[in-house]
């Protein structure tokens, strides 16, 4: 069918103002966040409802056309990025909290509702929605369903797949599954939702979602502590996990290459140690009691001390010095500013593996190349590191990317930890699964979308070699 | 082909002594713990390697033979109970733990092996793994993954689908599927584990699986609290999760209808109260300082009693103070046989639906049976709720169940919500899921068991109408 034609039968169906043709659409939905490979699609679509997301999709089946989702295209993946001839699915218009029960802890969203939104929705009702990340300005429900997003809170929260209680989701023949599960335990068949969550919008569109609450924790304590190496850092885990119990929320890990680098390189940023060390990591509890949450990490602190697992330690006094010791952190966003071009890797591996990993990818790119620069952190209890990888040449982008996931698939490791594998993940996600996951991967994706027109030339490898579109400056 | 031939067949190929005929096998392979429908399965077969399992399933399917899957043979929903001319496949013989690290905080285990193999394993390395139920003993890691178990640490910890990071799986025709992802945060394609949990052995068949481990909480507090009703244990959960943060491992309910019952009936059983109240909850916190714990502990109760929610406390003084408490709670082991015949729930339902649904479930039960005897109790934070209700006429079980499990689907609740579907509760999943989602949970059945060989019977209500077996003294 000529694009022009479906634009017809889709204005026709959903409203003419509901579909814009790429010229009126502009910029605003030619790329996600990753900012590679930018495309206009043939048009934008905006549902305002489930029942025209079943219309699009119908139209949409019936012509065999492509389709891809976007949410808030905050992605770092290139998955809601248009390819030529898609037709982009917007779910911004499909915005807003249909229910909060403060008794049951849910709260029932459209998919196209903001992250922030729904934080703020919770807190309203003394509640808290525990996804949290850069983007939750912008990023959507349905979009966190869709990639599984992670974040800072995830050693004690999980995922956004144990956030989500239910969901409804419209198949690519536009059958909606709704499957609005509130309950925690709920064994009654086979959790379909599951089949959405992760899945990168290829085997269906979210339209709605269950999510589970959890009462406000009024006093958080946060310590940055310096450590002598990644031995006393796994032990230091374990005991902060025995200590503070289930309120640990976070425990970010700082190699000293990233650290002295940030610290040196952002003006802004001050450490609260004056020597340098090989390790630092910001630990976080949340409870209620602000008496006791202090107490319980100074008694982790001084009992870490007396082992021998830290060298120095503070303890946030404020909220200026909680701010001042995440934005150390967070140097990560200015990083990726100061050494262009670099590889910028999300990649998980077990604990006891890590060790071997990092002296095997260190041996390895200064072999290759003596000048490169290596910044690693990450979210150790989730087995989840950030490298940040530069020569300072962009000829080299494709064999840093060649090292270090070869290394991750020989340490049993995933390419794909947090950010999703979307487009630009794509050609490297066999270093990760094998032929027989990957066969049954398409398995699904064939008896959910025959015709291949959801979010196709994402996650999945194509069955035949191709040159995958690669990015190195987005996959961060 | 001839039951002789396949069993010459499977013979062959995997050991004369891995292949038993009924008459050897005896009784233990005909039921599960349900005891509903006994039945000789056609042969026995105790793989002991997952090479000996893809020889097997490779017979079977080319001769479209249909299997069981069996492991502890714990199951309350008859799920492992053969039907009339399938082979079992006992994972008995595929036991044992392969690996321990503590660093990364994993086990991986063959699924025969017994749960309380895994969590001694975990202890000794200072760990715990946390799913915990009565059957502990003798249920298996697969059998707790296919079922996704829960039990009373769920409120913590989660089902078993969050404590399985990845798995092994056979599918129907033989194809391994290994998965065993060891990291938290792995977003590298679909997750495909969640195809084999919780599916009841429909879609494949589990022989490996790696398990998340937890450091061990060397301090229990456990209290039992009187209220006048459930919205003060309503208000009362909330607090506990503020106050407790992350330690709440257990919140108990038991309504007078239980309480007041087992009390009186069971000869061992002691309350900590004189009076006899609306509502007793018990509530569970496992944390490392056993002093904070306790001030958290004895903080929450004050705080309630100052806020009205509760009116009587007892806080447990010694283990055997501890055991006395549980023992109320766990009295529904002989629940079971005080009441005789009986209809047994377990049901899950939003917590701010569940006033209406307890009062329109009495109302009904008692216009139709003004002898009926309802007992309640439940896990109320994970919203699952267990009912026990007898007239005292084995005659009326069908009525019986009829009522509350129609209340349940308008209340928008589960039929099944940690004991499994299984065959027993079968002809009930329409109260809980609409047929778009088993439409779907068939097309997954297809796309992974073509010829239906696998499990079938179980938990997928047959496309035409059928006359299921119900036992109701079976499915609590």
């Amino acid at each position: 069918m000529s694009g022009d034609a479906i634009i017809a039968r889709l204005r026709a169906a959903i409203g003419t103002d509901q579909v814009l043709e790429p010229a009126v659409a502009g910029d605003r939905y030619r790329a996600d966040f990753s900012g590679a490979n930018p495309c206009s699609p043939r048009a934008v679509v905006r549902p305002t409802s489930t029942t025209d997301l079943v219309q699009i999709m119908r139209i949409c089946s019936a012509a065999a056309q492509p389709v891809v989702v976007q949410g808030g295209l905050t992605g770092l993946a290139g998955g809601a990025t248009p390819q030529p001839g898609e037709i982009a699915i917007s779910m911004e218009r499909m915005s807003g909290i249909e229910n909060m029960d403060a008794d049951s802890m849910t709260a029932t969203v459209l998919a196209g509702t903001p992250l922030e939104t729904v934080q703020r929705a919770a807190a309203a009702e003394g509640l808290m929605f525990p996804l949290d990340l850069g983007a939750r300005g912008s990023c959507t429900i349905g979009g966190t369903i869709a990639t599984n997003a992670g974040g800072n809170q995830v050693i004690r929260f999980g995922m956004m797949r144990n956030l989500v209680l239910g969901l409804e989701a419209v198949l690519a023949d536009g059958t909606v599954v709704t499957s609005m599960n509130r309950m925690l335990k709920n064994n009654a068949g086979y959790d379909l939702k599951q089949l959405f969550i992760g899945t990168e919008g290829t085997l269906g569109i979210v339209t709605r979602a269950v999510l589970r609450l959890w009462p406000r924790q009024d006093s958080r304590v946060t310590a940055m502590v310096a450590l002598q190496g990644f031995a006393q850092a796994v032990a230091l885990l374990r005991l902060a996990q025995q200590h503070l119990s289930g309120s640990l929320s976070a425990f970010e890990a700082m190699w000293a290459s990233y650290y002295d680098f940030v610290i040196a390189n952002i003006p802004s940023l001050r450490s609260p140690f004056d020597a340098s060390h090989p390790m630092t990591v910001l630990i976080e509890a949340e409870a209620a009691d602000d008496a006791a949450n202090h107490a319980a990490m100074e008694r982790l602190l001084e009992e870490a001390l007396e082992q021998g697992l830290i060298v120095d330690a503070a303890i946030a006094q404020s909220e200026r010095d909680v701010s001042r010791f995440w934005a150390i952190r967070d140097g990560i966003g200015e990083v990726r500013r100061l050494i262009k071009p670099h590889c910028s890797f999300d990649i998980s591996i077990a604990i006891s593996a890590m060790p071997g990993f990092l002296e095997r990818v260190d041996g390895e790119l200064a072999a290759a190349f003596p000048a490169v620069r290596t910044l690693v952190f990450g979210h150790l209890g989730d087995n989840n590191l950030h490298l940040a990888v530069t020569t300072g040449h962009a000829d080299d982008l494709p064999r840093l990317n060649d090292i270090v996931f070869a290394a991750t698939a020989d340490a049993a490791g995933s390419v794909a930890a947090e950010h999703g594998v979307g487009v630009l993940r794509r050609p490297y996600l066999h270093h990760a699964r094998n032929q027989v996951e990957i066969d049954l991967m398409w398995r699904l994706k064939a008896a959910l979308d025959p015709q291949g027109i959801l979010n196709t030339g994402r996650v999945l490898p194509a069955a035949t070699a191709e040159g995958a579109a690669i990015d190195c400056q987005g996959n961060s």
